[in-house]
């Protein structure tokens, strides 16, 4: 597996830990950004990023550079609207405030249409359902699935940084031709912060499941735009923090106290 | 708690979730950098930032300004080096391969001193000595504590942010006098990550213990700058990668397999 690497601990026992490395992203040869990432899948990365910001609308070439030993990728251009310089400050948030990162986000994802209604027992499920065999060897890397509304997993990718494992995912998903999501469920291994929320309603996943907890601005946005956002899931239970109308409770369904 | 509110959920269920929104760090008025954080402590978490960066070298004057609604905070400069705008792409990393970013680190953190010599028993005890009270009620947030020598907890900080709960840390150490935070520990409640390490390294902490898994590029710029990096810290156990002989193993130790 290329995204994991044995060093030596104390006692020279052998430890496999998750690469990271940063990787540039380039477009039409300028430099747009830099993330820490797993190395593996950076052209579905970088296009993903790249969609997440609202800079492309569809798939592009994509591939590595030749002279920086493959920590770079170049992504064909133009771009949809010119880059803000802020959006890529320390997070790729865009804003100063809340409201004003909702307004941003606003632009360039329209709400979500109604729909798909899965049971809530399926969505406590997904976790379940992702395949993470990096995690099980280092312990050090994060997971993102997308899944048909019945259920079964149609992508997935891990990667050291949480954004990095959803960018990659919704990549892969605008090379097939799957983008927008509607109909789908996208769904993380950890926590729900305001950024993902961001990454699923740009691609137009109208449900978004997660192992960890939601902060206060991923459910404000989740809200916002209509997506219905499920956190905790775990041991066949799910909070559901919004838009509960697609994810109706079932006879056996329980919801953590 | 400031960085905790209430959110009603399915069934009218109120839920408490960690506070997110955007900080604008500004230096002398220009913006430099945009986090999605926690509310609180945002001076401390300005200073902590800027130190990690190699951009002051102690304490400055910070505080709020009134024209973004608490979401702004002010520094006064001047810097010590211009800032370079690759540093505050997506993460705050410093470089396009693993060996830039290290040589970038390097600039700004002198390899640290021997010492101190803690029982690594001691080391792993430490999370259960990290106030969590954050996390106890959302489940969303992140913490870092600062630990003398002998395992007493001298600052703690919780964010939804892993670097900004250590940049708070390290920015309260600054205005304290505490840095460089030679003799001293610091703890994780989560991974160890890149970042993770350079932040202490600059800061001058020589030991570095986290919960959760170590990265690649952790190891390799701990074994470089001399840090004492301390993994998987559960259950009375803890994996030592780098420079072990600060953390001797006692009589009763053991390590995880």
């Amino acid at each position: 597996m290329r995204g994991v690497v044995s060093v030596v601990r104390d006692g020279g026992v052998a430890d496999e830990v998750a690469v990271e490395e940063p990787l540039e992203i380039r477009v039409d040869g300028a430099a747009l950004a830099v993330t820490m990432r797993t190395p593996g899948h950076d052209e579905e990365l970088a296009l993903g990023f790249l969609h997440g910001e609202g800079l492309i609308g569809g798939p592009r070439a994509a591939g590595p550079t030749e002279d920086l030993a493959g920590n770079t990728v170049e992504v064909t251009g133009p771009l949809l609207r010119s880059p803000s310089a802020r959006s890529f400050y320390t997070t790729s948030s865009c804003g100063v405030c809340g409201k004003g990162a909702l307004e941003e986000v606003a632009v360039h994802a329209p709400p979500l249409p109604s729909g798909p209604v899965v049971a809530r027992a399926l969505l406590a499920g997904l976790p379940d359902k992702l395949p993470q065999p990096g995690f099980a060897r280092t312990g050090g890397l994060h997971a993102t699935g997308l899944f048909d509304a019945g259920g079964s997993l149609e992508i997935v990718r891990e990667d050291v940084g949480r954004h990095n494992a959803m960018d990659k995912v919704i990549g892969r998903a605008l090379l097939d031709g799957l983008v927008p999501l509607a109909g789908r469920v996208l769904c993380v291994s950890g926590r729900l912060s305001f950024e993902l929320v961001q990454k699923a309603c740009v691609a137009g996943a109208p449900i978004l499941v997660g192992v960890g907890a939601p902060t206060s601005l991923a459910v404000s946005l989740a809200e916002d735009r209509g997506l219905t956002l499920c956190g905790f899931a775990r041991e066949g239970r799910v909070n559901v923090y919004t838009r509960a109308e697609r994810a109706p409770m079932g006879p056996s369904d329980g919801s953590s106290p």
